[in-house]
């Protein structure tokens, strides 16, 4: 079975944590819209998919996965669909929802990144709205990411199996996630992660870990892997990486 | 079997889109961050848990469910469980997805309510981020709200078994969140909101069916159901409610 990944063709953004599950499992997908502009392939495609008015309900939003007749879309909702297909998830009920909620953290962690940079409106520049991207930035930095990343560092510290893996005893979908998020991370804040690794050495050494492994090794030199840039959810703004360093982990604050 | 609830005391939050499947089904539940303070009863018991450094990885945040020996933390996972347990979900993996996927649509649009009112940082009060505030409230209205609203809308005029539910031909746990998602709107953007019943006639009606189910009127007239106020995500603000309407569905734009 082919899968037929859709998402925009120029950032790795959202779309990025789907191919590292399909490229580390070496399934076979098409990376739709990143194919030249010919019947179901390429954006306008995606586009016209996404605009469809007809009796099946298009997902919102990039990325979503088509299997045969499924269409299945939300990174986290992927994820939770391949990961038993590809080996990327533990058997069992209680560590496929630990794991999907773990991926839901996940999410809720890139929609604050991206919002460092956006913390208006995605219909501005980021250029437009700089001032309070600042103050959303170093907010970001001070409270936020630390509590994510102590909490990562944290599950997996008690992970039964170890702490080599976010859930179970070998790699998982998370896992390669938190790769991703890591990397992306150093590359948005180099400043702020500079004492990352003293900080959270069990992600630290996951993050060198991850690419290490034999199908990742050779996807990530292929031309299929897309670098960060600066129209992703991971952008590099010097004024936004102001911190010194992630402060040690803060106490949770009460939020609706 | 009793499903343990577990979210903040004060506020229906996050938590109210658990609570209103269980209480549609007329599942045994404790809601235990709103029991005294007695043994793993009450608030503090639940920031203990959360702060657990034992062997079990504890959720990010609240709300989280426990049934036995599974702890599952995220609103869309969580009604992911109880979905076809709770029968409030139709059978089969497809309409499973959808509804997810739906779910993590609602989901991403609660985060973008949330952060009209905090749009720089939870740990500042609204009064601290004003100016932000109504940037932010004002692309929301403008932009954010009528493309979620013109979606939902249209899941359910191309639900192939009829418009009055987002998936399947029976009450869903997706028609819940819709109605919890409506009602929240309408109390923190009234002037906003004015015209969406003419825009958005399929979920208007569904906004109006949901609490004629007869388990769900006597919960929203019982002591249980906490009434909107200052301190969750909906929240109303008048500086934030100045769009006369909600336009008309906008093209998507791209977005990372």
């Amino acid at each position: 079975m082919t899968y037929q990944l859709y998402y925009w063709d120029s950032i790795p953004g959202r779309g990025e944590f789907v191919r590292l599950a399909l490229e580390a499992a070496g399934a076979t997908y098409v990376d739709m819209a990143r194919e030249d502009d010919v019947g179901d392939l390429g954006t306008e495609a995606m586009i016209d998919l996404l605009e469809d008015s007809g009796p099946a309900s298009p997902p919102f939003a990039p990325p979503f996965l088509r299997d045969g007749s499924l269409l299945i879309s939300h990174v986290a909702n992927i994820l939770l669909y391949l990961g038993p297909r590809l080996g990327l998830v533990p058997v069992g009920e209680g560590p496929r929802h630990f794991a999907h909620g773990l991926q839901l953290t996940i999410t809720d962690l890139l929609a604050e990144v991206h919002d460092t940079h956006h913390p208006i409106s995605t219909a501005l520049y980021y250029e437009d709205q700089l001032a309070p991207a600042k103050l959303r930035a170093a907010a970001f930095l001070a409270h936020r990411l630390p509590k994510f990343l102590g909490y990562f560092e944290r599950v997996l510290q008690t992970n039964p199996n170890g702490p080599h893996h976010a859930v179970g005893a070998e790699l998982s979908y998370v896992d390669l996630s938190l790769f991703q998020l890591v990397a992306g991370l150093h590359y948005a804040f180099p400043r702020a992660m500079r004492h990352f690794a003293q900080q959270h050495p069990l992600l630290a050494s996951l993050h060198q870990r991850v690419p290490q492994h034999a199908l990742l090794k050779a996807y990530l030199r292929s031309e299929r892997r897309l670098a960060f840039n600066q129209d992703g959810i991971f952008r590099h703004y010097p004024a936004l990486d102001l911190a010194g360093s992630v402060p040690p982990d803060v106490p949770a604050a009460k939020a609706s």
